[in-house]
Parts: C-alpha cells; structure tokens; sequence
C-alpha cells in the first residue's frame, strides 16, 4: 500500500472505532443518570424541579464525553492534518 | 490488494462494527430508564406525567450516542472522503 | 483475491457480525424493561395501562437500535455501494 | 483458494457465529422475563391475566432480535447474492 | 488444502462452535426460568398450576434459541450447499 | 498437511471443545437450579412434592442442550461425513 | 509435522483442554448446590432428609456434564477412531 | 511506508484511541456522581445548594482526566513533536 | 522439531495447564460449601453433625472434578499412550 | 524503519495508551468518592465541611496517579531521552 | 532450537504458570473461608470450637488444589520424565 | 533493529505501561477508603480525627504500591542499566 | 537465538509473571480475610483474641500460595535446573 | 538481535510488568482493609486500638506481596544472574 492508502484506512478506522468506543460509556452515564432522575422523582415529587435542572446539567457534561470522540471522529474524517499533508 | 479495494474493505468492516458496537451501550441505557420508568410509575403513579416526560427527554439524549454511530457509519457507506478522492 | 472477492468476503463478515452484536444490547434491554414492567403490574395493577403504554414506547426506542444494525446489514448484503461500483 | 472457495468458508462461519452469538441475548432476555413474571404472579395471582399477556408481548419482540440472526444466516447459506454473483 | 478440505473443515468447526456457544445462553435462561419457578411455587403453592404453565411456554420460548443453532450446527454438517455444490 | 489429516484434526479439536463449552452453561443452570429447589423444600416443605418434579422437568430441559453438544461431538469422531466421503 | 503427530498432538492438547474446561462449571454448580444445602440444612433441620436426597440427584445430574468430558477426553487419548485409522 | 507515513498512522491511531479510551472513565464517574446527587437531593432538599455545589467540583475534577486525553490527542494531530521534525 | 519433541512439548503443556484451570473451579467451589457451612453452624449449632457430613460429602463430589484433572494431567506425563506408541 | 522512526512511534503509542489508561482509574475512584460524599452531606448535613475538607484531600491524592500518567506521557512527548539520544 | 532447548523451555514456562495460575483459586477460596468463619465466630463464640476444626478441614481440602499444581510444578522442574529421556 | 533502538522501544513502552498499570489498582483502593471514610464521618462525627488518621495512613499504603510503579518506570527512563551498558 | 539464550529469556519473563500473576489472589484474600476480622471485631469485641488468633491461622495458609510462587520464582533465577545442565 | 540485547529486553520488560501487575492485587486489598477499618472505627468507636492494630498487622501482610513483586523486579534489573553470566 502507497501513503495515501495506509493514511486513508487508518483515519477511517479510526473515525469509527473512536465514535463508536465514545459511545459506550457515555450511554451507560446517561441511562444510569436518568434512571436515578425518574427514581428520585418518584420518591420526591416536589422536588421534581431541581432535580430535572440537575439532571441536565449532568446530561450536558457527560454528553460533552461523547462529543470529544464525534469531533475526533470528524477531524479525522473531514480535517485530517495528515492526509492534507500529503494530498496538498 | 490495489488501493480502491484497501479502503473500500475497511469501510465496509468500520460501517458495520460502528453500528453494532454503538448498539450496545445505547441499548443498555434505554432499558435501564425504561425499566427504572415503569418502576417509579408504579411506585407514584400521580407524577406518571413528570416521569414519561422526564425519560422521554432522557432517551432522545441517550438515543443521540446511537446516532452519532449511525451517522459516521452512513457516511463510510455513502459520503466517503477518501473513496471519493480516488475514484474521481 | 481479486478486488470482487475481497469486499464479497469482508461484506459477509460484517452483515453477520452487525446483525449478531446488535442483537446482544437490545435483547438485553427489552428483557430487563418487560421484567420490570411485569414487576410494576404486579405491584401497581391499577396503573397495568401506564406501564403498557410506556413499555411499548420503550420497547421501540430499543428495537431502533437493533433495527438499526439490521439495516446496515442488509444494505451490505444487498445494496453495497463498494460491490456495486466493482461489478457494474 | 479461489473466489467460490473463499465465499463458501466465509459464508458458513458467518452463518454460524451470527445464529451462536445472536442466541446469547435473546435468551438470557427472555430467562429474565420468564423469570419475572414467575415472580409476579407468585406475588399478585390476580393479575396473571395481564402480566401473561404482556409476557408474550415481551417475548416477541425479544425473539425478534433472534430472528434477525437466524434470517441472515439463512440468506448467507441459501441466498447468498455473492456466491450467486460468482456461480451463476 | 484443496477446496473440498477447506469447506469440510470450516464446516466442522463452525458445527461444533454453533453448538457449544447456542448451548449457553439457553442454558443459563432455562436455569434462571426453572430456579424463580420453583421459589414462586414455594412462595404462591395455590398458583402452581399458572406458573408451571406459565414456565414451559417460556421454557419452550427459550429452548427455540438454542434449536436455532442446532438446526444451522446439523445443516453445516449434513445439508452443506456449498459442499454439495462442490461434490456433486 | 494432507487433507486426511486436516479434517481428523479439526474433528478432534472440535469434538473436545464443543462438550467442554458445551458443559459450563447447563452446569451452571443446574446447579442454580438445584440451589433453588433446596431453598425451596426448606421454605415450604408441604410443596416439595411439586418442587421436585418441576426441578426434574427443569433439569431435563437444561441437560437437552449439554446432550446437543455431547451428540455434535460424537458425530465429529464416528460419524463424520466429511472423513467418511474422504476415507471411503 | 507429519500426520501421526499432528493428530497425537491435537489429541494431547484436547484431552487435556476438555478435561480442564469442564471442571470449571460443574465445579462452580456443585458449589452452589452444596452451599445451598448446608444453608437449607440449617434452616429447616427437620427436612434435612429430603434436601439431602434432592442433592444427590442434583449433584449426578451436574456431575454428569463433568463426566461427559472426561469421557471424551479419555475416547480422543485411547480410543482415537482418527489415530487408529493411521496407525492400524 | 516510510518514516512519514508510519508516524502519520501511528498518530492517527492514537488520536482516536486516546479520545475513546479516555471517554469510559470520566462518563462512567459522572453518570456515578450525577445519579448520587439526583438520590441526595430527593432524601434531603433542604442541602440541594451544598450538594450541587459539590458535585460541580466533583464534575470538574473527574472532566479533567477526560481533558488530559483530549488535549494529548489534540497534540498527536495538531502539535506532533516527531512529525514536526520530519516534515520540517 | 522431530516428532518426539514436539508430543513431549505438547504433553508437557497440557500436563501444566490441565492442572492450572482444574484447581480453579473446584478451589472455588470448595471454598464457598465450606463459608456456607460455616455460616449454617453459626446459625444452626444444634445441626453440626449433619452439616459437616454433608459438607465433606459435597466436598468429595467437588474434588473429583480437580482429581480429573490431575489425573490426566499424571497420564500425559507418565502413561502418554501417543509418547510410547513413538518411543518404544 | 530507521531508529529514529521506530523511536517516534513507539513514543506517540505510549503517550496516548498512558494517558488513556491512566484516566480510567482515577475517574471512577473520583466518581466514587464524589458520589458518597454527595450521599454523606444528604445524610448529615451538619458535618457537610468535615466530609468536603476529606473529599477535597482525597480527591488530591487519587488524582496523583492520573497526573503521574500524564507526567510520564509528557516526558515521552517533549523530553524522551532516548529520543533526545539520537538526534542530538 | 534443538529438542533439548524446547522441552527445556516448554518446562520453564509451564513450571512458573502453573503454580501462578493455581494459586488463584485456592487462595480465592481460602479468603472465603477464612473470612466467614471469622464472622461466624463473632456471630456464635460458643461454637468457636467448631467452626474453627471444620474450617482447617475445609482449608487442608482447598489447598490440596495448590498443591497439585506446585507438585506438578515440581515435577516439571526436577523429575521431568521427557527430559530424563533425552538427556541421559 | 539495532541494540540500542531496540532496547530504547522496550524501555519506552515498558515505562509508559508500568505508570498506566499502576494506576488502575492505588486509584480504586483509595477512591473506596476515601468513600467509606466519608460514610463514616457522616455516620459517626464525633469519630472524624480517628477516622481521618487511619485514613491518611491507609492512604500513604495504598499510594506505595502506585509509586513502586512510577519508580521503576523513571529507572527505566532515566537510570536503565542496559542502555547505559551499551551507550557507555 | 542460542540455547542459552532461549533458556535465559524464558527464566526471566517465568520468574516475573510468576510472583505477579501470583501476588493477584493472596493479596484480595488477605485483604477480604482482614475486612473481615475488622469488622468482627468491632460486632463482638470479646472475641477479639479467638478472632485474631483464627485470622492469623489463616493469613499464613493463605500467604503460603504467594510463597510457592515467589519460590518457583526464585528458583527460576537462582537454581534452574535446565540452565545449570547448558552452563555447567 | 544478538544475545545481551534479548536478555536486556525481557529483563526490561519483565521488570515492569512485575511491578505493575503486582500493584494491582495488593492496592485493592489494601483499600478494601482500609474502608472496613474506618467502617468498624465509626461502629465501634471503643475498639479503635484493637481494630487499628489488626489493621496495620494486615496491611503489612498484603504489602509483602507486592513487595515481593518489587524485589524480582529489582532483581531482575540491578542483579539478574544471566545478565551477569553474560556481561561478565
């Protein structure tokens, strides 16, 4: 395989697996958040205001995990420093 | 293997691992909320309005860690950056 | 191998292996909300068409996933861009 | 080995591993669910109606995620659209 | 290996394998089924009859998964098309 | 290696592996079972008569998919059909 | 490696292999049954008689997969239909 | 491939790999934490300011091993000290 | 290698290995009949004699699955019916 | 590949797997401690500046490994001596 | 390498996995054991007597495992009898 | 490769893998002292100096293991007798 | 690689895997037979001596797996019987 | 490669594992002693000498482990006896 080809596999290997591995974690945090948020409202329904607030704000950083591997993903994909090196 | 069959083949094995393995956690995720639901609606069967709300808002977030695989699988099918360099 | 060969072989590799990892997640899932929603009826029969309700809107959120992993596993199988680039 | 050759092996392990893996979710699902409802109507006989019912449901839509397994696996064994591709 | 060898012994392998992993995750369900079976009966003695019922359509429901490899294990083994093909 | 003994190779490999994983799941199953019944008969010893045939039941249902195993493993070492088209 | 040691070394290599393999799950299941025994014992001392008696028949039906093991262990190291065949 | 391309692929890998590894963790962690307050919040409303106030430092110290394998995967793609002295 | 040394390799390995894995299952399970019946003493002192009896009976049903494996791991090494068949 | 390129990619495989690796660790023992600080405060309020002065102390310490992992990723990075070695 | 050096080799790494890998489960175990009967003495003094003789019984049972895989261990080491074969 | 690039890789990789094992264990341990101590501050506050003093020492034991690790991994970069043996 | 190489290398990573893979179980059992003892001592602060005393007992039969391991280890290094018969 | 340099490199390698791996088992036991001290402290405040003592008394059992762990990685990086025999 010439440069081109090797760089090109290995950034769209990459791109999936990094998106992919990204979502495991992030999934389980949120389904574990959200369950634990339904729970808690059951046991408090008065409080169901700061802990739906809460709860977002814990989606928002946990999600942020996510994100971090979707915009490498991206890069990879569609900004690849490497790639343009040798295409350019 | 020459070049268009090297990364035609990677894309193809990355396509589908990153659907199937972004399956997984996602999966995982939404029954644990649905699950923990259907408990705490048993449980407080008055706030059955605030919990479906509540996990339907979790389940599009967890849902989202789903798609973003979906997504970079789609585009390794369909939009491929580095496929289309080389067979145009 | 020659270039057909390659991607027939890597094509059905991966709509077996998607199809089969895609089905551990929401298996798993979709058993743990229907065990929980058969607890909450027993616990709640009164709110039976609550839980109903939310269980099949879960039990879709998570078949999606599955589907999902069928879909890409057809679209290898049937409807391969790469195969079809190569032998039309 | 030839083109037919690597297809055919190719074929025969992804039918097996596909219809293998895509055993072990299912039916640790629906043992879940068996076991549950067991448990459900042990603890509320009255309801075994419904919790009945919504048992078979579940366990559909469990042994869905299992058919999809079985289905590619056929299509792999005795509609291959590659080795048709190659034999015919 | 000549082709013939190679389909025979990917057919051996994956017959066995197929068998052996479609073997546990049944296995593990049935016992879990079986084991909450017999604790409702101890708990509920009235209801023996709905739960033993109850048991051997979702033991039957299980037991399927584990037939679906089997199936595939014997036509691997005795209903080969690729080997017929082959040898015919 | 001639194919003669590529194929009795793969039958002994197989042939072991497959009782071998095919014992851990209904092991396990069994054992849990058991565990259960035992619990049972202490809990209620009234229904211990409707505990131990719904155990023996069980049991055999669980050791059905031990003997599917054992059965692939004694036809791969006595009545292989692919060592029989080669030896005959 | 010439073929009468090829097939006695995947002999070797399986007898030992299958024998290992199945003592994990009977071991682990007898365990547990014995366990639940003892714990049985000690709650319901008057119904020591049947729990001992349900055990044993426990504890051969789980023995029996170690056995099945064994067995073949011992078939591939003295009664090899494969080894007899070359060496007779 | 030359010293270019092998440096480029292994970055490449890395980048990815770093990111998704580095994403179990902290989402794991949080979803932990974020769970935890949602419960302490619903047992005790009164300190909902305090918990708040300490599950956001806690968020921000667990986001920052996240960080750490971010900003070593921004190096590997953007700051590369050995593609650097390569290319320059 | 000759054939001599490649069986003596073969049935050194599994004579290690055989033993290695099969005091792992039985080691395991010994230690969890025994802490149960500990526990069952603690709890039931008057049905110490029992307890022990079916303790050592129990212990004797585990060990002989790590006497299997010794066993065979003593045959490779000493009674090796392959070793002799080349030896003598 | 030439030393200095075999030294850079070793370097840039390391960096990234350390950090990574690193991160897991300290993200759940930081989320664990969080998450039972957060449930301390709920359960007694009053001793809220005890348990967060602890938390804040132990925080620092279980984030002392992560920063060793990243120390050790620099050092590789930015001040490898081996690296250092071969270009001066 | 000549077949003194592989058997020798084969010896030294089964030699040091042995005793490594059978020191796992007895010593597992042994913390089980040793472990409940410190509970039991603090639940029931009176039986101290007792717990502790059928805990040495059950301990001398468990380590009999270790110390098959140190004999063979042993005998691997210093009366090897392929070994012995070639070197006299 | 050369002895010295060769010893230079494994230096690397060895230092940036002994510092990342190394922190999975120290990190666990004491995010659970760290944990507990916080619950039994809450649980028992006039305790607190008793309890923050046994932690801090179980903290400093805990931390010993993490810098064995980060120990050996600065001899190997900085003080490694075997390339100081071929670079002197 | 030469004779004595081989047997050196193979020494050298047995001794080490050795005392690692070994130091894994003694150590958690140690650690649960010591959570152990703690918390029976503060349940029943009489028995203190009988709880030490048996904890002692017990530590050093579980010690005692370490120790066949760092002696095989040992052995490895300092009285190889292989590299004694190559050196001498 | 020639003979010191494989030595160098398994020593090397070597040395990190043991370190690391043998960090992993003792951490964790050691910060399961801790938390069950701190835990007993807080229930039984009276018994902090008896429960402090036992513990350090512990602690100093499972660090001999790692200990040992860290003395052949010593050994094999400051004393190795093949190292010598060759440099010597």
């Amino acid at each position: 395989m010439d440069s081109t080809t090797t760089i090109a596999v290995a950034s769209i290997i990459m791109a999936g697996l990094t998106t992919a591995i990204g979502s495991i974690g992030p999934a389980f945090a949120e389904g574990r958040a959200v369950a634990q948020a339904l729970s808690s409202i059951a046991q408090q329904p008065d409080s169901s205001n700061t802990i739906t607030r809460t709860l977002f704000v814990g989606l928002a950083m946990i999600e942020s995990t996510a994100i971090y591997c979707f915009v490498v993903s991206m890069i990879l994909l569609f900004a690849n420093p490497f790639w343009n090196h040798l295409t350019q």
